[in-house]
């Protein structure tokens, strides 16, 4: 896993992935007691960074292989990323979810032309079903972030922190990453390491599920006691990945965890001063960035909002916050 | 009024002002029954394109005169566009704003470092008490609209329309542009006619509300019956202005008058499918686009969202219709 692997996914993705800008506002700096930037990778197609890596591993692909098709297991935001870089390339796509999935993360997925094979977490080995299905019809597992074509994907994300910093005049800074298994997270601060070493990156997790911020703390990877229960379902992982943590361990900072409230609000405030739209998983960099001022260093703080698929309902349980 | 003007204060903007991209999701193509790109204006610093033409206005005055101060009456996005655009001039603003405006606009216009000035709009003559001030003070009036500077403000996301179509290839397209008092359809206009003349602007505007769609269609100014009881307030003006009305005629297709439901429908759309926030006022171009297909010409249609501060009740609603 090296930065040549990400600057050859940037040339992959250009003119595919939507280039996302940096935004801000005077109200969430006034919060925030230093400079606030935002990477709004909700405004990415699919709603999501996800769609980063997605296509930088299908692109990738031996044609061939590609035409019998791609194979994914997430709930939610990677079946999405999937589903459409898979579509663009004229590759089917099965997407294996689970049946409690967000409701509109399911219909998304299986409207951008995958097939949603869904099964009961409880009951039911995804493994078993999705192993089946990839051996009948040949087709390739796109891991959602232990696997350095993905990793190099969501790095370019990074590689557009770094250009854009540099034009701001900013040389140090702290990027503030939602995490799940690292992919992103590893991706920028490999890109970040290589074009702007002066920013700092380091995960955000959801309290409880801080499984990176823990296994960064003590060396080694540890795992979450559990998978739920959380509305910040969008990143919570098991462990953090065999390729993504001796990255983050060499290049991150420490790990920081935010309350479900903090989240909330952070969804608010991105709606009331950067009229964006983030999912609770997809906010908690910005949650870090408003609301642990004291964990934080230097003036500017780069925040990444990862997602923004939302159910409508929960979007009206954060502006009930406001 | 001229292309010139409009490219002058793009140079004055640049750096200052945002460069918003074009944003777009098959499944709103698949509503519009065509190719939908949206050009997010809400992400405009503010919230909304009226900073571009404060600050065309603020940059070109004398720095004397400038440094007495400006003034401006708004009932809201226009109020938050001078407000920031004179702080970071270093100058003071007044703001005739009329007591029932909504009141985030109220609160974060104070919060920009202006000073606020509430009229009774059933009781109290707003030009009265603004022409008072002024002549106190020594300040510049800002008009809303029917001013060259500010149209040329405006006129510079014209420019950036032009620029992504070329880019992307289009050469044809319906540019479906939230109507007021015509700065941003006539500034728009007149960037697409010197840069890319296939590209048609049409101005959209509320159901009972489209004084210019009927000025259009008789060929002179005429005036709306009311001028409040729409959820689309921030577009609702007394009739074209006098500089912009003779612009659009040249220039412009036929207008769209969109309702209610639909500006609301299009508020809901923008946050499912292109995670931004839209007013209702900001979104009628994006509801014309996806619910007035047989009105319009092509395959491609470039709708904008001219802004975002929408109060979260009001968001709620929208969201309550998905």
């Amino acid at each position: 896993m090296n930065i040549e692997m990400i600057e050859a996914a940037a040339t992959r993705l250009k003119g595919h992935a939507r280039r996302t800008p940096l935004l801000s506002s005077p109200f969430l700096d006034e919060i925030a007691g230093r400079r606030v930037l935002v990477k709004p990778e909700c405004l990415q197609h699919t709603g999501s960074f996800k769609f980063r890596g997605a296509w930088s591993a299908i692109s990738a692909l031996d044609p061939e292989l590609r035409a019998r098709g791609v194979i994914a297991f997430s709930s939610g935001n990677h079946a999405q990323g999937v589903a459409l870089a898979a579509k663009m390339h004229g590759a089917p796509a099965v997407i294996i979810m689970p049946a409690d999935a967000p409701a509109l993360k399911l219909a998304n997925t299986a409207a951008l032309g995958a097939e949603v094979v869904t099964y009961d977490r409880a009951t039911e080995d995804r493994d078993e079903i999705g192993g089946r299905l990839a051996e009948e019809r040949g087709l390739t597992l796109i891991k959602p972030f232990d696997e350095p074509l993905v990793i190099a994907g969501q790095g370019t994300a990074g590689l557009e922190i770094a250009e854009d910093a540099k034009a701001l005049g900013i040389d140090k800074a702290e990027v503030l990453i939602c995490c799940g298994g690292g992919g992103l997270t590893s991706g920028v601060a490999l890109a970040c390491a290589a074009h702007a070493p002066g920013l700092r990156v380091r995960p955000v997790e959801p309290e409880g599920f801080e499984d990176v911020k823990r296994s960064l703390e003590d060396g080694e990877i540890r795992r979450n006691p559990a998978l739920s229960g959380n509305i910040c379902d969008a990143i919570i992982t098991p462990q953090p990945g065999e390729i993504t943590f001796p990255i983050m361990k060499e290049l991150c900072g420490p790990g920081i965890a935010v309350s479900e409230d903090e989240a909330l609000a952070a969804v608010a405030q991105a709606f009331l001063r950067l009229k964006i739209v983030a999912e609770p998983g997809g906010a908690v960099a910005l949650a870090a960035a408003l609301y642990h001022a004291q964990e934080l260093e230097g003036d500017t703080v780069i925040a990444m909002i990862s997602g923004g698929n939302v159910d409508p309902e929960m979007f009206s349980r954060a502006l009930a916050t406001l």
